[in-house]
């Protein structure tokens, strides 16, 4: 039984509260702080787009086309379908000789509200650049194309692209990923749910390279390097990743991924968080890595503990713009 | 600890979990099965908004401007802003002598999808009429103007309409409503946190008349029949609403509340049943009312239940129309 680890209150009653887990382990794979169930499976879902990044860059791919740190982090993002997403997206597929409709992850209007206020005010409709996996797949079809394979059917578990992502997730994670533990992500790829302690485990690995070959090590810091520096690229516009990642510049990664699971590194530290919101709420896991990362901050840098808390405990305001609610991390987590 | 009532399922794993409480009592305020902590308050929300539209009916108001089963029904309503509903609200106001400007729960785009595409199309911004709450507060607004009241304000606690519907909440659910479990809710007005077992005694009055004067009964089964007769009005397009009151019609009464309530009432077996998802999830409390009334219908209406069975069981589909995750209830919900 996961504690809780945030409450939602209303007045002073606790409306409504979220159970979690918790892993951080150093680079040499020791945990160094685990709250709840651990060791049970999870889909990190897009929380490991950083990983399944490691094709696009180790294959010669990103730089045979020219790309820099803007394409590196949109393949790695879980974007709100921006016009700068979405056009960044279509550029790394021309650079292949492809365009938007290679994409095999789905058409949905931006997640941005204000992005689709104004698509809908242009006449237009939504297409799959628009989709939040966007930039992951362009990176996927500029892979294929580089490798010279086929992509149609890139989505799918065994095709050729989709085993060079299994195995990286494999060694990084070092957790089975086959048919036993496979699930099909919202963009239609394969995703493998597994122990939260091997994620983070995995991205202590990512942020120092320990564990890793030279060039996997090289691949996984410069990912998570570009991720940092074009946070808005790699989210959007009033998103917590983005302020997470703008809290502390070139110090903090952090990745979410649906059904409320967050992956995260803080590279000085030589760290990797993994979270899991039991119920699979976004806003929860949101205050919960805030919540971590400011702890695990806390005893080096009290003013980014203090910014970082500041984003674990989101007020709610209604529609008049009256504070009506908030959420709380609660001491499991303090 | 509540028990886990909704596992959400992708591939053949247990991606997240829902836990909660549900509540079933007979219109003598007997229980007739308790699942969980049902002495824990909670705050119903938009829940008991046939309870909050009491005293439009019992004041005379709705009489009194003319209104039928369809304004009545949008006073109960939590609708998705589409046209329809925004008309009727705006059409209930001018009957007061009103118009939009005079509703007090602010502005938000609404909720369905395609009447947002459709209001950014035409070039227009959304309006107080749009907020999910503008019938409730059209009701509010006919009844201070009815009994010649000053509107403004008419959203604060201590406001005599507010009074009045204080009164009708604590006569029908025999709980206090003061300041100690006082909330504010999404569009203003105050919300009282209530013990869930009174919610569910509430609605097997508010279904029987039991316990109430012949005014008060007389005015909560005509509010319950409206909103049994205009489903979609109470809430629209693809909501789960209008499809568990159309699955029924006439026989069963439901209205969700924000942060996964719902409150329901079986009319002929003289029941009411409340039930609130531990981390606030519309998508679990919608499964798990599907399955608490599938399970009090079963012996009498097999048909029904398997209806109603197919609502406590939705799939997930992705952006490719894939089906890869679905909602289930535990055995706790059997």
């Amino acid at each position: 039984m996961n504690p809780v680890l945030v409450e939602v209150l209303r007045g002073a009653q606790v409306e409504s509260v979220h159970r979690g887990s918790v892993a951080v382990f150093d680079g040499d794979g020791k945990p160094v702080w685990e709250v709840g169930a651990t060791a049970r499976p999870v889909f990190p879902r897009s929380a490991v787009k950083a990983i399944q990044a490691l094709p696009f860059v180790e294959s010669g791919a990103a730089d045979a086309y020219g790309f820099g740190q803007r394409e590196l982090a949109l393949a790695c993002a879980s974007h709100s379908g921006e016009p700068a997403h979405a056009e960044l997206a279509a550029a790394m597929l021309e650079k292949a000789g492809l365009d938007g409709g290679a994409l095999e992850c789905g058409a949905h209007w931006p997640t941005n509200h204000a992005a689709t206020v104004a698509l809908a005010r242009s006449g237009a409709s939504p297409s799959a650049l628009h989709n939040n996996c966007s930039g992951k797949h362009s990176g996927f079809l500029c892979t294929c194309r580089h490798a010279g394979l086929d992509h149609h059917g890139y989505v799918k578990a065994g095709h050729a692209l989709q085993e060079m992502v299994r195995g990286a997730l494999e060694e990084v994670t070092e957790a089975a990923h086959g048919e036993d533990n496979r699930g099909t992500d919202g963009c239609s790829i394969p995703t493998y749910a597994v122990p939260l302690r091997n994620l983070a485990r995995a991205f202590a690995r990512m942020a120092t390279g320990h564990g890793l070959g030279p060039q996997r090590a090289r691949a996984a810091k410069r990912l998570l390097s570009v991720c940092m520096a074009e946070a808005f690229l790699v989210s959007g516009t009033d998103r917590a990743d983005k302020a997470l990642m703008s809290a502390a510049p070139g110090r903090v990664f952090v990745k979410t991924g649906a059904e409320g699971v967050y992956c995260a590194a803080l590279p000085e530290l030589g760290l990797g968080i993994a979270l899991k919101c039991d119920d699979g709420a976004g806003r929860a896991a949101e205050a919960m890595i805030a919540a971590v990362l400011a702890r695990l901050v806390a005893p080096s840098d009290q003013s980014l503990a203090a910014r970082l808390g500041g984003l674990a405990n989101p007020v709610l305001k209604n529609w008049n713009g009256i504070e009506v609610a908030g959420l709380s991390p609660t001491a499991a987590l303090a």
